[in-house]
């Protein structure tokens, strides 16, 4: 089972290793990096560099097709090389699937229409100008194509993978061996549960980075 | 201010990109990668490469270190450049943390003697050894040590450290923005939690990569 990781310039650094740490765990995976040319690609605060060893055109038919999210992708909506090869990949790929602003790109390429998905809690009306039918779940499931919300729920989109690929036994073998029981001191993770000023705050800023 | 983050040869990628996905968002936060020697650096399967910008010695005396945790730790116990790197760091730093098998370093360079720390589930009786008095909790303050458990318990770290800088709103505004509002499919996070035979299996097989 090869599991193809799609970065590019400005991508979010957690948004790609969360689900990465959780599905290069599935006994039998072979993981890539992949991007439109191989090399080092940095987030959006530059300080993150992360190699991709493979070009797309490498990668033809991945099992499973990861499309990480980050300020960067809003500069790819129209560009056919990934555009194209999303399209091809998903025609036989086994799972299709994205976290936060990454599914943006999963529509843009057509694939979403008509589907319940999901994305940054900031990009859900622009998910739905693009034909997707945005839900406020965390990880959504519609058939082969799982979107995960924002940035860090690509961790509990890709345990739930493995245990969708592997059952559950692999799934919770994974998460206690990635320590994942989560405690964050503050329970403000999405804009139903954080206080009304941040979240119009962070709505003023409009994009998803916080400096 | 500026944020360290300590990686080597066989490190785990989400132990560092967990926690740098919430420091990174502090407002004037200086985050670099570094390494014994600059370039890029895999991960312990292999697939990840991130890249070191700095050389240890080019950065001499951050505020906040973080040192990743990862197999390649265990060849590193004795590895004077980072040991004495660790040491010096941490005589002018304002917060010196761990995520993972990361504290066995700290505590290897003789840092965690007699204090309060964690590290991962499988790795607690080697701190101990060392001098350190583990815990079970998720993420140990002692004093400006720091140390959290397993791989994803340094997004718990960092977004606690977050809030210890620079206050709750600060804190809740990354956890909003990076949607941390984690929602694990399996409850086995840990070995109080997991299925007996899942912990045994682990034990058994006594290192972090579940292969």
């Amino acid at each position: 089972m090869q599991i193809a990781f799609v970065i590019y310039d400005r991508f979010t650094a957690l948004d790609v290793v969360g689900p990465y740490e959780m599905l290069s765990r599935l006994p039998g995976a072979e993981t890539v990096f992949v991007a439109e040319r191989p090399g080092p690609l940095r987030t959006e605060t530059g300080v993150v560099a992360l190699t991709a060893d493979k070009a797309l055109a490498e990668v033809p038919h991945p099992d499973v097709v990861v499309v990480a999210g980050g300020p960067g992708q809003s500069a790819l909506m129209e560009h056919a090389p990934l555009l194209d090869w999303l399209r091809a990949a998903d025609d036989t790929s086994t799972w299709t699937t994205s976290v936060c602003s990454g599914s943006l790109l999963l529509a843009a390429a057509g694939l979403l229409r008509g589907r319940r998905a999901t994305s940054h809690w900031l990009a859900l009306d622009q998910l739905r100008a693009y034909g997707a039918e945005p839900t406020g779940e965390r990880v959504v499931f519609d058939g082969k194509y799982v979107t995960a919300a924002g940035v860090s729920a690509g961790i509990d989109m890709g345990l739930s993978l493995v245990g969708r690929i592997a059952g559950d036994d692999v799934a919770q073998a994974v998460q206690l061996g990635t320590e994942y029981d989560p405690q964050p001191a503050y329970d403000a993770g999405s804009p139903d549960k954080a206080p009304a000023h941040l979240v119009e705050a962070l709505r003023a800023r409009s994009r998803f980075i916080l400096t």
